[in-house]
């Protein structure tokens, strides 16, 4: 990796956890003066039952909503189909972290594909004790932001983030990588190791609601297809610049692939659950594919669903419809729906009216992290 | 990796090249009867520079445009300004192929990140010979997937891919991953092989013009940070199920991250282009605070434009703006634009208005490829 | 009008019911066969309250929905200030009639400004007894509308309606029209004459809702500003080609802007509620505008709420964002707030979070419907 | 209409021409220091028939424009097929103005249907010597709309009106309708005295290009379905107030849908052009079966093309396809093509194509208006 001219191998020795450029953090309250992002429970809601039945018989996306909220029940009720969520776009930090949490703690989930951000520069960042605030309305404009930049406050849309807090979860999975056997890694062992970090410290702080965390206890696995994509990305670089030439962590993005290959391969029938769309879907729906190349005719994805916004006229796989997946072999085209909406309205909805419908009753995880032992490549 | 129930170790003996479910190729004529996807040849056509020039004056998408146009012609003046393009849908099955390469060879373009189907799935496997196909109108309805599928045609909206085709692009990749020396690569590292590859067989077939191969000669780097999310993620899970415990070669996305923070760090100065967004723009955008991370206070992004129809209202990273960037510390606000447009329609136009301008002339490409010795971890 | 080449006079003599291609009934079942669309009853549903209560302290849409309807209570607890609904897109055919018709009936809406699909293609025609039927999912890819059109079943994405019933819907506005004094009537006139109509027939047939119906009984006034464009304008041109040189009923559409014009004179304060944008938007915004033409310093629009999925950077007056109203003069920008959703999914949320918050208890309705006498031109 | 409360009828003696809130026109230089919009000369530009050749064997929206622009060819060389533009959005505050009156010109166009606010605020705006300004990038924000406001700038997107001049427009129109002989007009007539008014002037002033003065030379009718809903509409009314209970001239709304039916009846085969959706859309197409509601079996629209982002799945008119228009016997499906764009960007070259390739060579307009004698009813 070396040249001459600059390595930047010198530079990681001293690891900057405070952002340059951040003024002191006393100036930044006026910015943060409306409160932090509270996550809904849909477990005290019981009231999303008659509002989804009655979308049954209504017309465009609430007929679609009821539809995948039908489709994810039959998922759960059919105990011999394993649950794949995907997360892509910012979901944690807009309010919808104890949904997920409801649902593996129920039994409604049996693997996660997310995007970094939303399970390390968010989960596991609220997990350690940050909040999430709330933006006034007026920065929605942008025209707010370079005053933001000055104090080290970055932000999504109507959400603000401390870059500080940030700067902290970085050098967290620093340390935790610096702490584990050198070695090439897939990302759900990576990400299985903050949940044993997370355990070590009694578990997660603030609200005690933490994906990571509950997965962990419950056999779940998490695959982070790009995972140098987060915050842990950046503590990837600081160790690999700390370490050198020496031995260290690795993240083996071949590896995640393989492992939910296995999965697949394992399990039989698989049902994926998807909000958004990018790398997480993608990468979930090609699994079938993948098991294929390694030799077995997996079945296709017996049930799919997915809520976005995505317009499927400019080509994009977030936006491709689950009947175009079908032309690949990838998705089963009996039940599948994909809901037009933005996740924060409709996730809560299918998530709350499956949970309410008892639909999982009965129904055991099927602890896929078990599969695998904890061993570096 | 290992347990008792089902490695799918043995499975990868026998890597399957031919889809399962594929029926006889004579079949699948009716469905390729509308001919193939041909590249867009902008450097022939002068008349994008009025065209361009009117929509200056006008409003809505066009002025967006133009402008975005005239930022991407300052990059390439501003002799210090390294050039980013990142890439995310389908970009070159769409016909910009030759649009890329042609701004390669005009050097003005000296880094690229990209989802790894565009790089992989698209250009590598024309560089291999095979084509992209026009699908009849009648196809986007999605009615006619499950019969595509019992041909093993893929269907990316408007367009099919021959699945057994694509089956040979995945054992290619497989075999440059089983020819290289074992360890841990990036993905640039693992996609200049691709290119050696290439050039080992006396350049690309088909209509001559590949992404890889081009950048392969002019020393442009190339990161897909989501690398196992395509058709060299089959072939990586492919040769470590062949390779089981022994040593093989690993896609190591730490190293994708600290790489192009280094180019970062290097040169200073950045303009990034953007085609849609995704993991490529979240994570190009990513790496000034990486560098900041490793200790260099580096400069914002101090251009930079994308094409997209995302929405920011969903609060994707996809759509959120260059401004709401600049409150991470990624993008600076005097040189940025946004343009709503499906990349087809504003991409030609761009890129051949800088092309016609001259923008780029006297300008020489960073060859930041050099920077890195070939060397596994 | 009149020209002697082809006049159409003659051929209006026998105005034509019967759709002309249609196909025998009995063919139409296996079309119809997924029953009919049923309106949701809100005021069933208290577990709306903690819903929206909840997306108050999450992000991006949610949040938004939770402002909405804050500001919707806001409106009906400010008792000096009336309520202008404007409905564009099939609300009424999807199933918002009674979320509608409750909001009537409960003084949460003192004028509505519609296209007029929804007030008579859809409301009329289900008070004639007709219904919206559910289209099975494969009809939403357009490759059966062929075979519907021979079956005379008009589509609107994913619901059907009989043609044949449509074409009585027409006959019957045209009946109202022959009945009426010859003159020059504002739409809000017809619509009200329409009212009459249901009331000489003891009241709207089928479930009993329709919003002419309530709105005839509570004195609220329907407008149409583009009101030959729906099953009206069919009996108009019937009515006008039947009766040729003599006396005849017309649609004076410039008494539509002049009379909402004056209830906003008349009222004072104002606050809007828009289900999409289109031509009912604009038209309720401009009366700010109209009233100031007319010499009086009306107030702009105090509280202003939008549900829509339309993209503001497409320059179109649907997207326009209410900030950009206030440029206009046309609305006030302290409680103002845009909800990016279809509207299935956030008006019964919206409206419901206000109906069982009881935000219009001691409310009455202005009845501007009788600040003006039944009279032409 | 009237009541003893409050009738208007006093107050409009005193037309109000000065935005009552104005400040100082001097004061708003900072705002205007942009320059004006110009509208785009595709007749100049003969390098877009070899890009929209290209676009043919590309995918998504570049293959759907391409495949529009055929289509308009084909209408054109059908000499027996008339075209109808629809206009929705501001697409001639936008720069598109001389694209549409080269269309007329050039014997491309036989009628247009519109909404106001093209034909009436924003064409004879201009033609009354006035121009459009473009906004700054940061006045998007709506960060800058009060501001504005105390400056009577009106702001639509990325462009400025001045609204004093607008109100000059609206003053001029009412001038126009107190100068006609009272009696109920359709829409096309008031548009055509606005033709008249402008020939009695010299023609239109600025850059001397002006649809309404074109299509009044060339007898292509203008239709506004929702003609109050624009300046004329606060013409209509001030002029309205201030003939109180005496005669004057009425819009006669359904006379509009009358005698565009009759236009159908007349020529027969029919191709359409849409920029936009909205009551243009609607009203054009439903002119088909209006023309079987008087008793002829008029054909569908034998050719169909739209320009627009709106999204299908919001279940609204204006996304609505053109194959669904099939199944209410308005579209023929045979020729019909969405294009998913802003207009700005694709219209100039779908249009600019058509005209380098000649295709409306040898074509004579149908010269609709002569059908008509200007009458009131």
């Amino acid at each position: 990796m070396a040249s001459k001219k600059n390595t930047g191998k010198d530079l990681g020795k001293e690891f900057n956890v405070v952002p340059l450029k951040a003024k002191k953090a006393s100036q930044k309250n006026k910015f943060l003066a409306h409160g932090t992002i509270k996550h809904i429970d849909v477990t005290a809601m019981p009231g999303i039952v008659p509002l989804v039945d009655a979308m049954k018989s209504m017309a465009f996306s609430s007929r679609d909503l009821s539809r995948a909220a039908d489709i994810y029940c039959r998922m759960l009720n059919d105990k011999k189909c394993a649950v794949i969520l995907t997360l892509a776009g910012s979901m944690i930090s807009s309010g919808l972290k104890k949904v997920i949490v409801d649902m593996i703690r129920n039994n409604m989930v049996d693997a996660i594909v997310s995007t970094g951000a939303n399970i390390v520069d968010q989960d596991f960042f609220e997990a350690l004790g940050f909040k999430h605030y709330i933006a006034g309305e007026e920065l929605k404009s942008g025209q707010f932001d370079s005053e933001l930049r000055e104090h080290a406050l970055d932000r999504i849309y109507d959400t603000l983030i401390d870059e500080e807090e940030l700067r902290i979860c970085d050098e967290t999975t620093k340390q935790i990588f610096d702490d584990m056997e050198p070695g090439a890694y897939s990302s759900r062992e990576l990400v299985h190791a903050m949940g044993a970090y997370l355990d070590s410290k009694k578990g997660p702080r603030g609200d005690k609601n933490s994906i990571i965390y509950e997965c962990y206890k419950k056999g779940v696995p998490i695959f982070c297809p790009a995972f140098s994509d987060c915050s842990a990305g950046f503590g990837l670089v600081a160790h690999a610049a700390e370490r050198g030439d020496s031995p260290r962590t690795i993240w083996d993005g071949g590896k995640d692939f393989h492992e939910i290959t296995l999965i697949k391969m394992n399990c039989g029938d698989t049902g994926i659950f998807m909000l958004g769309g990018g790398v997480p879907k993608n990468f979930t729906q090609d699994i079938v594919v993948c098991a294929e190349v390694l030799g077995m005719d997996a079945p296709m994805h017996k049930y799919a669903i997915q809520v976005t916004v995505a317009d499927v006229r400019d080509g994009a796989l977030s936006s491709s419809t689950l009947k175009e997946a079908s032309s690949w072999g990838k998705v089963d085209t009996v039940y599948e729906q994909m809901v037009y909406s933005e996740a924060t309205l409709a996730f809560p909805l299918i998530a709350g009216y499956a949970l309410h419908k008892n639909a999982a009753k009965g129904r055991k995880g099927f602890r896929f992290a078990d599969l695998f032992e904890m061993q570096p490549a």
